[in-house]
């Protein structure tokens, strides 16, 4: 294609309300414009690259087995009254009448009308397992749209829904999505990670999240050093120490800390290192006999509200005890708060169970205790996993330590279980001719996101730096002055001629343009490789070659350069 | 792809509220599933067809230059606002407040987006003329959304939108779709027809409605029988009859015609051919000197009210005479008015001013006048033509006679001018750096609707005959028996593998059914081209071939069989 056959709407000015990188150089590089609050045009040079996209999506969810339809936009809400998602979903679901008075919604996924789809058209065993999947349009009314299409109110979803007559056969077709999708972020040239995952509210069992890495991320993923394991932050097992604790070696004092609440505070006060403290939180409890309970972590650790919220003692969902229940049950403010003494449910993070000489809180406003230990001073009711994993972590998976980097979510597998097809009483008929309820799998990419996801790892002060893969043009031809040289602009048509008989994707920057223009609008779009034609390479017999992640450009023999560029496309 | 793995929703029954053929079909096919009034979900196999469509369109619009974009479905309603249409386009916008209460609806076509977009980046004439297209989902609330895919309320539309600096451009790029149209729907392998069309309410110049030929087409359009012309019935010419009008032979004669009203009942009663009597019509006028006008048709024609409308002494919109009017301007009913002695303007069609010793009305209750003459007996105010064409009239064009088929609109191309781009000022700086207004054409495609009119055209009794470029696999392979004979199941694989290995989209009907079912199955679904494996045929070394549109199947030897398939595909 030719530039001056296409929108090539680059800009120099970083939109003032675009954050995030790949939301600016979306714009910059005129792939996108905005409409209105979260509603993107995606200009024709975004288009490919989300094309490009999709066909890799598309590939290999054929290769997996799955079949592809296509499901509408508008949906009935009466669906979703009889899943109960209608009371659930809140405001994001956009509803509206219509004409007739009539409630609709706009889809922001589509586990209701597969479900509705298949107990009309699945009828028997013999059918299962299946999985259907649509690439479409989803709608989401996000109170706050930002970062671009990174989190849209329209955007374009790989949406997948299986069907099975037992979890066996579940778990099978969630592995071959799982082979899949890292297939695709593969095949996409993604540095990415599969991530265990909480299922959420969306209920059911199994569920891995697949994350772009790349500094600007939204989420906290926990890696091992040594083997392949990854989680989300919130997710991993903090591992209890090795060894023994140390045997206790101080006194239990009590010391006066005016006005000192925080571990912060506490710390700087007593001159101490913040791992020497144990925080003690009270929380809501699940049972009448303790309506209040503590949860006690190292003063450096943080509180994990979704481990928190698994144990019986807690309720769920989690929720911190209100200061007047603090008061009753402690006899103090938060700030104050301590193990010894207390009496309610006292459960003790695995290391901070470890502690020996450690200090807390009081249970006085003003005052903490030094040389604490636990069973002489104080007895945990419960020690578990409740902190979030910290780098230098040992690894649950017993290889490696952990390390923290963070990503951008681009996929999603789970396992619904039945949530959606007993609700929808989605039954086939099993090989005794008994209905049975279906089991269910669903599996997203947000196809528009990967785009700007990729843009987040792949960038740099030029630009977007395209993986090959999601392209829009593998190549550009930079001629110079080619409006004046008649030579220039032969040579350039002529290897735009050939590079397409090739079946090469070539962008050919025909404008009347300086050069240093041209080179910066290739660079900032992304173009992977470039080639620059002009009269004193000719004069010489050469053309110039970049690679856009190269510093510098290489001149090449002319006589070679197609094999060059061949190979360098591989 | 193997029918195990494919959702081959075929039913035998044909589902009640169907009433079109291409709507019966596409539910026994198993094509698409109602999800609620004029919402379908695609089925896999209704999804491949829909995709060959789009696949074809986007190829053709491409190959003339035109940019694929996205827009959203989501339109801000302050588009509309400013574009005028707020008011102007009824219920079928079909509009929603989010949940900031701000003003969006469905886009059921996106002429504002586009000329917003355009306005924002195309800056000067150097970068027209434009055009750009997506291919996309459309919501049109439509009060009776029916006919299945047809006429549903929400459909994929190819739009696309060009702008220019002056008409002549336009007219450039109107002449190009004109040809990319004729070759999508060429390629698609259907039966159509340009057609001259109406510009309608959206206003502007040149206009062409693509139809699919069917009998039963909404539309009826006139063709010549000796040259292409085409045009709406509506919009095509009624030309003069040829040669001098009779000279009077009879005398003006009142008759009593008691409470005899319409054209029947007076030809009836007066034993006289319809073509002998002139039908009046009183419709409200244009001027305040003459408020209401005459309209005189014969008896055997139908009064074009679009053709009227646009004579300057009638009202625009066309509107009938009440009957007070029509009693105060005739002095009688309106089954009884005639052109002789009345005191208003009288227009006269072209066929009935060529009319001598005519029947019509007296302008009194009860009678009529038979041996009517023009200027002996009444004078027209002006001769014009003010009916629809028949069957059997002169062709328009010059060559030929009238023909009327019905047609399915599948496309309309159009000269919009500058209606959207002066409401929402988009200009551009000419070569003199002034601000020039844009003009603009758009160009639809109803992709959801080409399928169901592809069908509609293309079917017998046994189901869908998909034309080559339609058809979701070009070849089905059926074996007799399969899971009996390991024999036929190895030979019906083989060739399985073969036809893949080419490159050709084959299915293979691996079930475990009954033959019959299966070539019903077949047959239904509509592929071309059916290969039937069996012991007896392997004995005889022959392979059955069947062409859908062929009465019977021939048995081709074995060795000969590819090249003989690779020619009926070619």
């Amino acid at each position: 294609m030719k530039t001056s056959n296409l929108l090539l709407a680059t800009t120099r000015e970083t939109p003032a309300d675009a954050v995030v990188i790949s939301h600016q150089l979306m714009l910059r590089a005129g792939l996108i414009r905005p409409l209105a609050g979260g509603l993107y045009n995606w200009l024709p040079l975004g288009l490919k690259v989300l094309r490009k996209v999709e066909q890799v999506v598309r590939e290999e969810m054929n290769r997996s087995g799955a079949q592809e339809l296509l499901m509408p936009v508008v949906q009935p809400l009466e669906l979703w009254e009889e899943s109960g998602r209608a009371q659930d979903y809140g405001p994001e679901l956009l509803r509206f009448k219509d004409r007739h008075d009539r409630d609709f919604a706009l889809g922001p996924t589509h586990e209701e009308i597969i479900t509705d789809l298949v107990r009309k058209e699945i009828r028997s065993y013999k059918q299962l397992p299946v999985n259907f999947y649509q690439i479409q349009t989803k709608f989401r009314d996000e109170i706050r749209p930002r970062f671009g299409v990174m989190r849209s109110r329209e955007f374009i979803m790989k949406d997948a829904y299986s069907f099975h007559m037992d979890r066996d056969s579940l778990q099978e077709t969630y592995d071959e999505m799982y082979d899949a999708y890292n297939r695709i972020f593969t095949r996409l040239g993604l540095d990415f990670r599969p991530v265990q995952a909480d299922t959420g509210s969306i209920g059911g069992d199994g569920s891995h999240e697949f994350h772009v890495l790349a500094e600007s991320g939204e989420d906290d993923i926990a890696f091992s050093t040594e083997s392949d394991f990854a989680a989300n932050v919130e997710l991993a097992e903090a591992l209890a120490p090795k060894g023994e604790r140390a045997e206790p070696t101080e006194e239990l004092t009590k010391v006066e800390t005016p006005n000192k609440h925080s571990i912060e505070e506490v710390c700087d006060f007593l001159q101490l290192k913040k791992k020497k403290v144990l925080k003690t939180l009270l929380v809501k409890g699940a049972t009448e006999a303790a309506p209040v309970v503590a949860l006690v972590v190292r003063g450096d650790h943080e509180l994990n509200e979704i481990k928190a919220e698994k144990l019986e003692l807690v309720a769920e969902p989690f929720e911190m005890a209100t200061d007047e229940e603090i008061k009753a049950a402690a006899g103090c403010s938060a700030g104050s708060i301590g193990p010894v003494g207390l009496n309610i449910p006292v459960i003790v993070d695995r290391t901070a169970a470890h502690a020996s000489d450690f200090v807390c809180g009081a249970n006085e406003d003003g005052f903490h205790l030094i040389g604490a230990n636990w069973d002489r001073d104080a007895t945990p009711t419960l020690v578990a996993d409740i902190r979030n994993v910290v780098k230098g972590d040992p690894s649950p998976c017993g290889q490696g330590k952990i390390e923290i980097r963070r990503g951008i979510e681009v996929g999603h597998i789970f396992q619904l279980g039945n949530k959606y097809s007993q609700a929808l009483n989605a039954t086939v008929l099993n090989e005794t001719s008994r209905a049975q309820v279906l089991e269910m799998g669903c599996y997203g990419i947000g196809v528009t996101r990967v785009v700007a996801a990729a843009i987040e790892q792949n960038h740099d002060d030029k630009g977007i730096i395209w993986p090959e893969a999601l392209a829009p043009f593998q190549v550009c031809i930079v001629p110079m002055q080619m409006h004046k040289s008649p030579r220039v602009a032969e040579a350039a048509t002529k290897m735009y001629n050939d590079l397409k008989a090739k079946g090469i994707e070539v962008l050919f920057d025909d404008r009347n343009e300086r050069p240093g223009v041209m080179f910066n609008d290739m660079e900032l779009i992304g173009i992977p490789h470039r080639i620059v034609i002009g009269e004193r390479g000719l004069d010489k017999g050469e053309i110039e070659y970049k690679y856009r992640r190269d510093e510098k450009a290489q001149d090449i023999p002319e006589t070679e350069f197609m094999d060059f560029l061949l190979m360098k496309l591989k």
